[in-house]
């Protein structure tokens, strides 16, 4: 028996999210049926955390314990051969039996991609947030500074999630504007239910002078979802890099 | 009788090109049809030039004669409120009588991006050039060197063109890389068949050091389709932007 660790990309915008359920397509099924097509096991694969439906990613990390004599290395190569265009493997290589895609995580950045121009553009309809009105970004830094560090994100974090502990650690949040495109990444320890995306909707409206940078510290305290303001939608978002020691 | 002018996003992968044929969905008769829903009339959009199957546009201009009472700048907005999510109207204006977006056009610019990366990206598979081979740009910058000015460019069109005169004047290939990506953009006076796509997959086979940057001069004088290399395929170019007096 050996670990196999998976670096993933993929484009979410025909899935129903990470994580198997009934009745809809998940990547979690999907690539575990490819592994099962090469291997002849049912596996299964931990994903480092759950992506929403919508949502893409750059590198998610994902591992599965197989029988197969298949080098780890060589998944990469087998897998991309068999998984749909919108899913590859970036990379695959065995790990210590003890590695868990989830449990050993210690960081993740998240990246979230606003298309500010007039238009909703149909190149970018399926990987950005279209937002038409002014967003001043150095607002937004400023609401983002509030943030950093250790804080109990209850009021960032969807309701029907079973988590209890709410407090998460921000390590660094940028901000940039391109030509029409703001990017925002987030970098933090863990994250909750929607947790990036109820930040990146509520700096939008801090960016759109609705709120003001400090409002942040009012939404923290409030420990309350609706002390903070609408999700921003799932297209824009993508899951860059999971850390390990 | 007014005559109108679009300039036009689009995201040309599920269009089989711009130009009306039998048995396909095309970008003209998509968007003729949505005029048609707004003014009650059969009209006929003339476009700037063809793009093919696949290609996509971030400026494409376009204008067709209408008795509609719609004021000019207010047909994006009536146009996009009816067009699929993939086609969207950047702007709209009433014209000159003699306006033709064929015809009037004196300048072209395309954007061609290679996605330079060890795997197909999932999330760029639609609007690049997966190509996981070394490229040098500087031999590219090179080769495009000898394309810029007036030249008989026969030798990268595809037969099947109706097109009796192939002299054209390229003004600037601009080349860079950013990360895994690279983009090429030409500009020019006006395009042959496949002219962009082949231009493209010669400059390809010079960055990977399978022919030489001053092959160009050979290719030129050849005036046959075969000196040059393989058409890069449609999903890596864009129209960016069609110049007029």
């Amino acid at each position: 028996m050996k670990n196999i660790k998976l670096i993933i990309e993929y484009d979410g915008t025909n899935y129903s999210g990470w994580q198997n359920q009934e009745n809809a397509v998940t990547l979690q099924e999907v690539i575990e049926k490819s592994i099962g097509q090469i291997t002849g096991e049912i596996v299964r694969l931990i994903g480092s955390g759950r992506t929403d439906g919508g949502v893409h990613a750059l590198g998610q990390v994902a591992n599965f314990l197989t029988n197969s004599t298949i080098p780890g290395e060589k998944f990469k190569k087998v897998l991309n051969n068999v998984l749909p265009e919108d899913i590859a493997i970036i990379d695959s290589m065995e790990v210590d039996m003890d590695f868990h895609s989830r449990f050993s995580a210690t960081r993740k950045r998240y990246r979230y991609v606003i298309y500010n121009g007039n238009m909703p553009s149909p190149i970018h309809r399926y990987y950005s947030l279209h937002y038409k009105y002014d967003l001043d970004i150095d607002r937004m830094k400023q609401g983002a500074q509030y943030l950093i560090g250790e804080h109990d994100f209850e009021s960032f974090m969807n309701k029907g999630s079973i988590v209890k502990d709410t407090i998460r650690t921000i390590y660094e949040i940028n901000i940039y504007r391109q030509g029409n495109f703001i990017e925002i990444t987030i970098e933090g320890n863990s994250f909750l239910k929607y947790m990036v995306r109820n930040i990146v909707g509520t700096l939008i409206v801090i960016g759109n002078k609705r709120k003001e940078p400090q409002d942040i510290l009012n939404i923290l305290r409030a420990k309350n979802r609706e002390a903070a303001c609408k999700t921003a939608p799932p297209c824009g978002l993508f899951l860059e890099k999971v850390y390990y020691e």
